[in-house]
């Protein structure tokens, strides 16, 4: 029987562990895929308070030793769905436990644009993280689609390396922290193309284009790869009965990061908020432990 | 003209700079004592995720640090009154500036018992933070002076690490939360000891004991470490009349930020709210400049 269940080892799933884990509370920690979370596709982080730059890899290490420093372990497995009681369950691929309380820490997906083949080219020419596969891209075509910080962030990094840039915005201007957007636009290599939208992926086996669609045409681009930074999906689906969520499937908790059930708390992307940033997901784990710490304290 | 002046320089004021620079954006820092806040008193930062271990004054360089490269100067000076308008004005001791926005961060000072060499320990054995320095006493023997909610939070979380936690009240009874209250009377290895003061810390370079005095008599304890949970008062006083406080003269805002008048915002622990952490603190450090720079946008 464990204290607390902390489903997702990102930054505010990390966060709730050092705090259950300095209370000497008996956590089991579960990710289903990288340690760090979503970080750890960034090649750099400048606006995390502590560190002037860092990379997104080498915070999550940090996160890592910090938890296993407090006695902590991360076990790879995959949340499938939780049982809730006063007793809860979490089962996952690998089994059953039982648990007097749950953090969802689960953050979030990279949305995709849903065109014809793209399973096929995920991880195989679409990418989402700059950082783990951009190498692959020194001097070649690549195209970025999304308006947003993220996508700008990629297209600067990528600009390093790649011969050429396309940023493909769907909107008539991009969206981001002035600092980017300046560096971007001094950017020689990088070719921003407005109101346009990617409709077709090209290539048999790899990607060798895409087509592009705007008012006043439609055209092919020759690109090597894709880097899609077009928003992001909250990994709630094994909880969307259990847990109210808000229209865009966040979950939905005040500042105090409860759900609608007693002893499950949500810390981090995945709650429904307006700011997700590294200290927005730090605060939503130190207030879920703390909350956490309150509930065990009630005698479940 | 600014466009914000930011009021404290602790973690959350610092945060929200580091937003605020890398946004090109022209702001004042003001800080009245201390670089870093109330965490320069800390020993040992242990749970601000990033670092396993870290001096709460080493930490605050670090911050420091990070606001400086991005160009950002702080000035010691201490904030007397705030005018309120489209434009507004903050009036220090060393003059007046125009600024289009302001975020408070003034955080709170921690109430202290006033007595011959408190200087010396604070900071080195003599602490307000269970949450952040419990951890050094485990085994040892602590007091926690205090009747309130707080200091029996303390004790009962000291309770579980510490060998032995005296709780010095000064009343003949002790104030908080029924849950809380027995909960304190369950655990053995607290002792509660009413009717008595602390009149005198024992010790040379660190602290060894505490002499405490009732009407019966006058005797020593010998304890490792104390923690002092008298009261903090936000430092709000010059604000009191602009901004909708609540009862303990915290600065009332949501999750956002917000106060009451708009333009001016509040982060950190001068903020009503339950956590009081460092990852609170940066938390709402980065809500509160999002915000000036929405604020902003909307062309004050």
């Amino acid at each position: 029987m464990y204290d607390c269940i902390i489903i997702g080892a990102g930054p505010a799933g990390l966060t709730a562990a050092i705090y259950l884990l300095r209370e000497n509370k008996k956590i089991k920690i579960i990710e289903k895929e990288t340690i760090g979370g979503k970080i750890t596709s960034s090649a750099r982080v400048d606006n995390y308070p502590g560190f002037t730059s860092i990379s997104g890899s080498e915070l999550a290490d940090k996160l890592f030793d910090q938890v296993t420093n407090l006695g902590g372990e991360i076990d790879i497995e995959e949340m499938q769905s939780i049982k809730d009681g006063k007793i809860k369950e979490v089962i996952t691929d690998e089994g059953r436990y039982e648990t007097k309380s749950i953090i969802l820490a689960t953050g979030t997906y990279f949305n995709t644009l849903k065109l014809e083949n793209e399973e096929n080219f995920l991880g195989n020419g679409i990418s989402f993280c700059t950082v783990c596969d951009g190498a692959f891209y020194k001097n070649k075509v690549v195209v970025v689609v999304g308006g947003g910080n993220t996508a700008i962030i990629n297209a600067i990094y990528l600009s390093t390396l790649a011969k050429k840039v396309y940023l493909i915005v769907r909107e008539d201007t991009i969206r981001g922290e002035k600092v980017n957007i300046d560096e971007l636009l001094k950017k020689e290599n990088i070719e921003i193309i407005y109101n346009s939208e990617v409709i077709k992926y090209l290539g048999e086996n790899s990607i060798t284009g895409i087509t592009i669609k705007s008012k006043e045409e439609t055209k092919d681009l020759v690109v090597d790869g894709i880097f899609l930074a077009i928003g992001q999906v909250p990994e709630t689906k094994e909880v969307n009965k259990l847990l109210n969520l808000d229209k865009y499937n966040y979950i939905e908790t005040k500042e105090d990061c409860k759900t609608n059930v007693a002893g499950i708390f949500a810390a981090g992307d995945v709650r429904s908020k307006k700011v997700r940033q590294l200290t927005t997901a730090t605060n939503d784990g130190t207030i879920a432990a703390l909350n956490v710490i309150n509930y065990l304290d009630e005698g479940v």
